[in-house]
């Protein structure tokens, strides 16, 4: 059984039976031996989620920022395989590392301050992707039969990243649907693919702010999802020129900001 | 117009067409007048939403312990309508709100950690309720039909509360699911209607740790979810007595945890 489902017993009309249910474990984030964020996830990609995490909160700009990545030793419990020490290059500013955290949950984590924040470390998106409606609406299917844990369990959401042909380029899966894309992205970051911009993102759920958010920072144009986007998902799309579709289906689709990566044949 | 719902242009295979999408914006909370933290949230029931979040984070314990609400005057922009002021009785720690605030972004938010401080402030659930197939079954249908911001975009989540023989008590919707639980729970607060020990919550996504957390914390012995739980969510939901349905559909549901609360007629 993978890492990231574990059985149980459940109760069904028929009686008792075993059941899976994907896991979520904390990941505590230690920044110069002190915890400095925990994140809600499921177990798997775990390295990949911290640099993604960090890279899309703005917290590195690039993969050599991060020196080193260990899971402590000595640890047991619940402590044990849910840490990771993160070592980051001396260059980089430790106090602004900290003051991205108190930001991030204690002045405007949206609105004007924070799209005024995002605009200082990314460009609106100038990609010339273009994107045929057929090979988008295939990928909802594609990206279903990639995933593993969601066919055990039924309770993870998946971000897909694909290349313009619709082949599939990566997925990756957590209960957190932002956990799924900073796991892509962290893929990208250590891969050498950042800025991902001749590629599709396509996530299994709604679209909040903080997924556009995400995916402006990671340089990705297009960024499709099976669900429905919300105001604030389709105004920062709109100003950072990130094409949003979304409740994508085999049939139809709606698109929100910028249909004009969008083409027919 | 709702306030929870904005109308934007959007392209579909027919063409260009109005649509409709979930409002999400930032919910400033401030304490002694700053920002102590920001939620993203669909606006309306902003007071439920504040009480029911500092009660389920343990910041308050009654309702006595908020002296005032106020929205702060001569606001401008995005902070126009989204920042509410919270004034605490003198009688409480204001130090200890903050290490609150840090604790939960920064120590073992879950595990044992959590699970301890959860247990100093939340008891063992010892309810009686018991509940029909029945009546369970027809929740999700009923609360479907008591929401608003869905019908129109289908792009938010509920949380419902309902008696032992099925009536509605009180529904409430948001982009988070976590936000539209707190905000039945600021409700029952207001209405000194806490513990709500002989309630029924359904909520419309899957379960994960936090939800399952927020319902301990306002009394509540029985959860369904039309979705997926978290490993997680099933440890804690044993642990403190509480039961725990999901995939609940009209005729099929999987019981995780104190199936004891659940009765064939």
């Amino acid at each position: 059984m993978l890492e990231a489902v574990v059985e149980v017993q459940v109760q069904t009309l028929a009686g008792m039976r075993a059941d899976r249910v994907a896991v979520e474990a904390p990941l505590e984030i230690r920044l110069g031996g002190k915890a400095a964020t925990v994140l809600m996830r499921t177990p798997g990609d775990d390295e990949e989620l911290v640099r993604g995490f960090l890279f899309t909160e703005g917290m590195i700009s690039q993969a050599s920022d991060v020196v080193a990545l260990r899971r402590p030793e000595g640890l047991s419990g619940d402590e044990h395989g849910n840490v990771i020490a993160v070592e980051l290059s001396p260059s980089l500013n430790l106090p602004s590392f900290e003051r991205m955290f108190y930001s991030s949950s204690s002045c405007g984590v949206c609105g004007k301050n924070s799209i005024a924040q995002l605009a200082v470390r990314a460009k609106p998106l100038t990609s010339r992707l273009t994107v045929r409606r057929d090979v988008l609406s295939a990928l909802p299917a594609r990206m279903r039969a990639a995933q593993v844990a969601f066919h055990e369990t039924g309770g993870v959401h998946a971000s897909g990243l694909f290349s313009a042909d619709g082949s599939v380029v990566a997925v990756r899966e957590d209960v957190g649907r932002h956990n799924a894309l900073d796991k892509i992205v962290g893929w990208g970051l250590g891969a050498g693919r950042l800025p991902l911009a001749d590629q599709i993102l396509l996530v299994s759920g709604r679209v909040s702010y903080d997924l556009v958010h995400k995916a402006i920072a990671a340089g990705l144009p297009f960024l499709a999802a099976v669900g429905a986007p919300s105001s604030l998902a389709v105004d920062l799309a709109e100003q950072f020129g990130l094409t949003l579709v979304g409740f994508l289906r085999e049939t139809s689709m709606n698109v929100y900001a910028n249909a004009q990566r969008l083409i027919d044949a």
